[in-house]
């Protein structure tokens, strides 16, 4: 008997970024459907009065998140809160047989003490239940956890600095061809990456005609990014990691430096590392050397843009890696989790061309 | 008797980005005055039908960069020419005793062979003579070669990249605080600083929404950094400089990263490194520990903002430095110079509070 | 016997904005297929090679606009050439048996004599044919001449500011509900509207941070619009259109300003008047009462937005119309029009849903 | 014996957009200086701590607004608060005999009611004394108030769209030359009209890459405009104005349609109209025929750039308008009102010239 493959999707969160774009890609999404609109504020509203220009069939009304009522109608959940809040609803769906994949922060780091560390202000909620959860839920970066993602429950879907970051730093690890300290990632993000809330800083009038750094120094993506390194170079790690906010609302762009061991090594050769493990994902493309990749051209994509250069000066390497900050950064990876769940090619139903310009 | 103080300037290429600013700069200067306009296209017409939006009293013509016309109404002269062009005026504006600030990149190396090598394509031009004016030539980092300045014939205006980079590092490298290997900086620039002339890569349609970064590994301004660098460091260096397009018009953030010869140094001691050096010079504006330059705060003006970090887990310094690319990038430290030149305090006329937002 | 629907379409002018959006479209289309890629200035070339961010299966080589080759492969051809060029190629197109969408302004008037006075400057090529070819041809308005393109050889896509300006005005004007004397349309597009070709005045450094009208009084859309409102109306029609460029890549919006002949009418009625008409049309939604249009909400859709307002002290009545310029104002409105050719509904493979923000 | 020119300042509402352009303003301004710095939210804070990047002299505390406090080191205050706020203290600045300029809308109008109609929301403050004092204070538009501001003890700054719209409008009713029915004001607005305080639509991630309007009939400045319209006509009007929101920070231009009454007459003629009333006003620049006014060219500037066209096809006049929304629009138009109050040319201390690009 044929296994069904694809699934009804519950989207919590709805009307924030995250979740405006969950909904956007599962429509027309040939395997996986929209069942359930969560969302607090717009409880008890019509979607048309949400969001009037994304209409969805049947103007489903949004609702408050009841476990029952998502499990009722939904396989999977995607969950698009704020921190501290997916590690309270997601262990209600889990007992009730809903997998989930978390968009937040919660279950990104598999110990507690370390999220309760870098999340200190949001942990209030956490308990023993959540250390466990914590440890078992997998990290969602289809690229290089594929098969434990198909399997899992849970999967944390990893951020958007993160993701940008590791694609083309991974492999190198991997390889062992650099070395593990003195890695600089200088990253540039546009500003729909702080959400919907209104901040001052994200004001047009604020942003707009400027460049700027922000939380230089233990910014909480660093040790995210730290953690997969290390696991996949099997070593230590404590790298140097910049993020910059830019004038744009999405695309992500990560500038990482690091020491080739063997400085002999050309822009032509490490290219082709970066092809060899990516040749089978179709959510990456590799550039040819001395291209090197603009936002705009993976934006309201999935996929991962990566390029290479080498100084034979210096023997320093330069890796660049471009990302739409909300579908490859955010739900679009949280959708091609889903498409590994739910037993569907990785990218079914996930955009991979830009319109330009 | 009082040496008369001030004034008349020649600006040759009046109709670009870097004349436009020099003329706006010079209009209510209390001891500069605008005194001839010099543009090949626009030879012939009023400047109200070259540029009405910056009405000149009189309206004066703009003419053909004729020698003895410029010599003859002219105590300095600002070119802000492509590439190759004032090497050919200058030495005709020096014999006639009118000194020379040079805005494009035609005297910045003090060695004719390095010229020849990193701006090949352009050298067709030059000869004997231009070998003895670039040694002759002074670097017009005000802060760092006042003196030399004042006394000079011929002024090379340092690029943008350049003197956003070196201005938090020279200091570093001077005191001998930071290593001389694996210095990298990461810079990113609005579009302005690729002139008005059309290029596609520059339309709003292609570069807005979007980050890139362009010219990785031997970008010219590289050389130009390292030859300042070694200067002031006294030893030899190569380091990686790596710049982006920003989709804004003005402002270049540079992010510098560079490790402790001294782990031990926090951010309030490097704070005190760069407080030390920058005390008397009102262009430059040193930021307290935790605030990060951006870019807006500088637009307009003639400020360079700094700020310094400390990773106490590797002992990394980054240096984060902001300016308006085509004010202290450019025209505005053109005129900073002429100031020294003319015997006026460096800020003379030029803006140094923004119009935020 | 059945019909075979759908079929081959040639882009000529394959990498300018036009031709780029055609391609994109195309891609993934259950029905059209992308079977030549005619280009000038990249003839020879591989794709890859002339846009890498936009992978086509197999990298074919873009080549010269040949008529044979073109009639070989192809059922259709859309031409996105600059004005004066697809009045050559179209006949030799259509005398080979290919169906040609124009998305220049070649065939946009009935009359030759008002294309000549309107495209002077470009009209040297035109000759007797073009007469002919110019009154059969079909104004492509889909949602206003869909039997007429269904069965056209020729059609002229309209221009952007035509169609997002008649959308929301024809209805009005078929019902003679308003006074055909005192219109005004008052039109901002954003900067992808002026084409790929490097344009000072399109530069991100000009561009950005400025709203000005153009063309004011005798913008060339200005009898385009007149013709296909007058054709409606059944009277003759003078209106005042005033075009605005602003700070964006695509977008269009159109406020349409005209006086109620029955004062009395609601905003509620007059949004019925539009509901009736586009009821059945997917690619137009018409917005409730104190909805009004943001371009973001159209961007990257072939949808046209509407929405209606009137001042009751006033008995004027405010239209507003968004689109994205360059998919419902151009290619993706050539598009539908060869959907409607080759059998197929309107809609079909054209993106109706924006990924906002 | 001479009277003593110019005066000291308080800036009551310090950080937002108003106060900050204020102050920026006063910075260096040959006759004014800034005595006091009022601010609920940052009282007892150093000025530097709440903005960084404008380094006042002695970085003075910003202190609640005391009525004596600010009398006794005040001979003007300028009053940047939301509405309501302004008519709570601006009375008991008066009797302590300091004059008032107000940026808010709350002396806009001469009767209560009518404010109390369009702003019945904020009204709830008003009282009585109130009512007097509406009808005391002068509309703070020099240009055409200037004798009446210079005696004045309370000035109500315009709008930024009032002041646009009505600054090439004013000549055409003064001199009978259009229809008084009929004028129609399409306006469009950068988002920094919108204040600093956080709004999700004005966010860049929502507002860029977008234009839409807003306030479509019955927006609060319809009735503004119409007031001072009727007051220079000389008889009722009752016109048409849409404000739209432009993805940039700053600038404004409004888009004026009118019907000549005499169809004979000339974009040359209407340009004399405009030029005969503006010419000894600095602030104001007439641009030749054929030459629209693009918001960049007055940013940073306290200019209006005026533009004229005709359509002789139908006798329709169209007016255009740029301003800086932040400073002809708000705080420069407040100093402007200032100087004269104190005795000095209107434009003393004012930016003139933009920065360009």
């Amino acid at each position: 008997m044929a296994t069904v493959k694809g699934g009804r999707v519950a989207v919590i969160g709805a009307s924030g970024y995250g979740g405006l774009q969950t909904i956007r890609l599962l429509q027309g999404h040939p395997g996986l459907s929209v069942s359930f609109l969560g969302g607090e504020r717009s409880a008890g509203q019509r979607w048309s009065s949400v969001c009037s220009f994304l209409p969805l069939p049947d103007d489903p009304k949004v609702e408050s998140a009841d476990p029952d009522r998502i499990a009722a109608c939904s396989d999977f959940a995607v969950l698009s809160l704020p921190n501290g809040l997916a590690c309270q609803l997601a262990p209600q769906l889990l007992e009730r047989g809903v997998r989930v994949v978390d968009l937040s922060a919660d279950f990104r780091y598999r110990s507690l003490e370390q999220w309760l560390q870098v999340y200190a202000k949001e942990a209030g909620s956490l308990n023993r239940q959540d250390a466990e959860l914590c440890s078992s839920a997998v990290y969602g970066l289809p690229e290089w956890n594929g098969p434990a993602i198909a399997d899992a429950k849970l999967v944390a879907a990893p951020g958007c600095f993160p993701t940008a970051s590791l694609m083309p730093l991974l492999p190198f690890l991997k390889q062992g061809l650099i070395e593990t300290s003195g890695i600089i990632i200088d990253a540039k993000t546009g500003t729909s990456g702080g959400g919907r809330v209104p901040k001052e800083a994200m004001l047009l009038a604020e942003a707009s005609e400027s460049i700027a750094p922000y939380g230089v120094i233990g910014h909480r993506h660093t040790s995210e990014i730290e953690q997969m390194a290390m696991e996949v170079a099997g070593q230590d790690i404590r790298l140097q990691f910049t993020p910059h906010l830019v004038p744009m609302v999405r695309g992500l762009l990560s500038t990482v430096y690091a020491r080739l061991r063997d400085p002999g090594l050309t822009a032509e050769d490490c290219t082709t590392v970066l092809e060899a493990i990516y040749r089978h994902h179709p959510c990456v493309q590799v550039l040819p050397v001395g291209t090197y990749p603009a936002t705009k051209w993976a934006r309201h994509t999935n996929r991962a843009l990566l390029s290479v250069q080498v100084d034979t000066r210096t023997g320093q390497l330069v890796l660049m890696s471009a990302i739409d900050n909300l579908i490859k950064g955010q739900a679009g990876q949280g959708v091609q989790c889903i498409n590994l769940m739910a037993g569907l090619a990785p990218e079914t139903g996930l955009p991979l061309q830009s319109f330009y310009p």
